[in-house]
């Protein structure tokens, strides 16, 4: 089988493709044939050697998304069969309720190997069902991304239907939060820097948009959307440049979920206490949250938005698309 | 101005249409021209002097839910202006949070003089802006059962996409439970002894439909519909006659909300345990629920589903056919 | 090692002593030395053969609570090392979160064997720590009777300092209630036959006593006691033959929290319906709630109410101490 | 009767004694006889003029809270009778619930005139019974800084018994985060630059305590008592100045309650997400928050720390010893 690995970190140009051969499932675990995987700009951080969360990338196989079809079972194995389709959880040993400091050490393509391989053998605990509706490409969008909106706006505090919702930008969480808010019933706010996207966003449910390059006092925009009031909640995927404006664009008593690190920088806090409002930092979620999602995907026939689909061998290709900020949802390689 | 009061109650016959002056609103009052009400089960039961909850009905004028317009300002009114159109609170004194024992003595029509009346003064605080997207007829179907499926579906522990949720036949609460538990992205089961109500309910956005006059043992037929797990909620508006079932239908974990007292009788609570089961008992909801439901419909566009609509004269008419059973939806009245 | 089966079930002569090898722990397993374990109305019942929750105790070791020390570790055990002082969890398979279906096929004593044996093995996810402060005698008391109070009163809707609780009789669900909630700040009330119960009762804490022969409707007393409003919480240990009364004494918008299974018959749900009350079945808990609890318990210094300490040996009569009603808290048997 | 105005802000000497006539209550209004008043920073910010919050305090009589007997009822009064001891609520209108944006127009001694007034009329709905363990001294101390730590630790997501709480200082609300956590089962741990203070604090529950001028790096020392895992919750009322360090003395998925503004600057928000923590701004709370606190102090017999009273004529004295942060608890002004 072939796989990619990176023997150092710092350029992209280290991704080195090797062979090796087919792992064997150990008890209560399975093979996966990968099918599907998807970037995160996570993933770009790590092969540029600036992600911090506890990584140390040795000869890493790189990707936390993945979608294949079980191949074979180690004893034990009771969850799966072969044949059945599935996608893999970002954290191996998240499976439900809050995330204990253990389970940070489990995160695919970082902390431990990740997807950008052939076959991968998996506890049978770091696999969902894929969403029937959905292909491997599709299903692939997953494990990081959409998982990363619904613990945000669907778990402590969940999302109404009726509310409103702003995300920022076009990228792959901004449209996930934009369908699965609107399958949720909400009304979404996006912004962007091209008109041609925000059009696009509109069609996929979008009630109201921003140009943030022709207005870059966005957060005045947005609470002229709402009538003064300001949003619900903020998908605040923009990191410290952006959070102070997120924070003047959410109602009093609202919530802004900390979620990208895009951009550096420091923040005045005292907004926070004067809009009474409550910032939570999301890092992905559990297995159950991927498995509720997934109930709402298939209810709800939400197909992801692919961008673009790469082959396995144009894989650097796909890395570097993804670092152009050019696209709109999910940059995807398809596997032999 | 005309109104309808029960001088006794006990016989639907007692309901007398009088002429009265128009009131003056006082400080922090507003006058209201109602122009539509609708009705539910607890109006009929009130006539019939069936219903319990404290209600002493002497010389009541009847009926909850009224929308209209607002024509006049008491002094020191600073929620509302003349020409808004609105909708009655059911309960006059629960503006947000839990209700307290107190909030309970100002129910219309029942605790206090309701809105079969052409004109009738309301404190500020009780009225809701109508959503812009109804008419009068559809604003007076919300006050009571949609508010109660809000309160059931969207408070404590809210509804969440790609749940699965059951409703018992197609009164005016099961229909409203139907179009917002869709419009929040869940999947929709419902019972009905009529084929053809079950065939409109699927329109509606039903995926699962049980008819419970062919298949009298529903609960087993709603296990199968969801491969054996059950339901996540049940709007249960049958009572003691149906609970029992109802426990059968729900999962492990899930939530059943007591709305209804269609029926009587008593039931083993064991289930309850068995199931890890929250039974949570339902009355109305505050002014802040009806707010945020209104949003829900707005954004969502719902419109309440309207059996048949009668003139103010054909109040008795009105009664009489909610009485039947034979409704789908809401039974409205139109007023001059 | 001795340990008790039974054979068959029905006649708690049934029970038989045994002599059996020690077993070794395989793979993520423990080997626990039990030095002491506690009954509870379930082990009475399964011993009967009257309990339902899908058990078939064919030859099965009973009882779900022990306590002891690890002393073996099979291959990759992280969690624990030899000497470590640990408690059994009721169910093998609940870690954190909302319970599963499959979960509840792990439950100790019943669905599988249980730890009236002087070793057992353990999957390493199926233990907790003892609090410090406690005796393996005291730390035995805890698995299923404390965990469940903890769940009831802790967890989705945790209770507040200063609120009220009633707890029913002086069982050991009772005590834990008593003394978990006096812990956390609340007002407690309690019930009991016996006027020497309460004093001591009061003793732990209660500021509030009924004895419920004396007076029968002691929901009427219950009230007397809220000035009329009603307790905030019922930990509810009786069943159908005392719920009617529990939801007499709740006050709207109230919690009561279904345990015990003292007793049958139907009940009349409307008042559920009419108090706005939440009726939840509660089921144990998992490891993490029983983690928290101890938290709890060590931070407060909480010493389990111990009624009696009998010998492995005498375990006939602490099951028939059990049943006979006459204890204050829990039952316990000292292992050699 | 006597009262202190501000006729402008800037310097505390602008505080005027003046004379006036006793008002009378106005419908649903009661007269209500002051007896005594407590300080917060916002009194002595707002004095300075440094206060944003929306406030122009033109001629204003300053402080929030406030405590006396009611004297003289207005037509329509149904909550209150002669004689009854209370206390005011920092908001006049924030019943139950979640805050609107037109409550916080309604705070005392800021957005409207305060309690520095041998009289006052209040709504019947901005006062609070007294717990009746308090006197009037220490019931004054409880309207904003007692609300706010009651809004924080036990409201959208509540303490539980066994969790660790940090509080930063020994001001009045370090002192009630102390004394409402530990009445909860709450390990509670504290810094302040005075070793003297550490150990009052200690007797008054405390179980670990920091000297944040001996170890200026206090986070460490946190994690450090809590074996590097990290508080529950922090009680943060330094603002920007220590909030980074909070940041790090949390535990993952841990709770940081922002409510002080003492210091300013910017902070680097990346902790928030890399602990997945919830930052939350708070404002003081509502009514019936303060009506659950009162509970949890009467049936805990809380006392509140009072660091020393002052006489009416001595008020700017008062304002200056707070000013010195010499104090521990509350300063207490006492009306003849």
């Amino acid at each position: 089988m072939r796989l990619f690995r990176f023997p150092k970190t710092g350029n992209l140009d280290d991704l080195t493709l090797m062979e090796q051969g087919i792992p064997k499932p150990a008890e209560r675990q399975v093979l996966v044939r990968l099918r599907a995987a998807s970037l995160n700009y996570r993933d770009h951080a790590i092969a540029m050697g600036r992600y911090g969360m506890g990584v140390s990338p040795e000869n890493l196989i790189p990707l936390s998304d993945g979608a294949g079809e079980v191949v074979d079972l180690g004893p034990g194995v009771t969850r799966w069969k072969t044949g059945d389709r599935v996608a893999s959880t970002f954290f191996q040993a998240w499976p439900r309720g809050e995330a204990q400091p253990a389970d940070f050490a489990t995160a695919l393509g970082g902390a431990i190997d990740g997807v950008l391989t052939e076959y991968r053998v998996f506890d049978e605990n770091g696999l969902v069902h894929l969403p029937a509706n959905l292909s491997f490409e599709e299903g692939a969008t997953l494990p990081c991304a959409a998982v990363t909106v619904w613990n945000a706006l669907f778990t402590q505090r969940p999302l109404r239907a009726g509310e409103t919702v702003l995300t920022l930008g076009t990228g792959g969480v901004s449209m996930f939060a934009l369908q699965l808010a609107r399958a949720a019933g909400a009304r979404v706010l996006i912004t962007s820097s091209s008109d041609e996207k925000l059009e696009r966003a509109k069609q996929l449910g979008a009630s109201g948009t921003v140009n943030y390059k022709t207005h870059p006092e966005w957060d005045k925009e947005i609470l002229k959307l709402t009538d003064g009031r300001g949003v619900d909640h903020v998908v605040e995927v923009g990191g410290p440049g952006t959070l102070q404006r997120s924070l003047n664009a959410v109602r009093i008593g609202g919530f802004v979920y900390l979620i990208g690190v895009l951009t550096g920088g420091d923040i005045n806090p005292l907004p926070i206490l004067g809009k009474n409002a409550t910032v939570r930092g999301i890092y992905v979620g559990s297995r159950e949250m991927f498995e509720a999602m997934n109930s709402a995907i298939s209810v709800n026939g939400i197909q992801p938005v692919i961008d673009r689909v790469f082959s396995f061998e144009e894989t650097k290709d796909a890395y570097r698309h993804l670092a152009s900020g050019s696209h709109m949802g999910k940059v995807v390689i398809r596997f032999p």
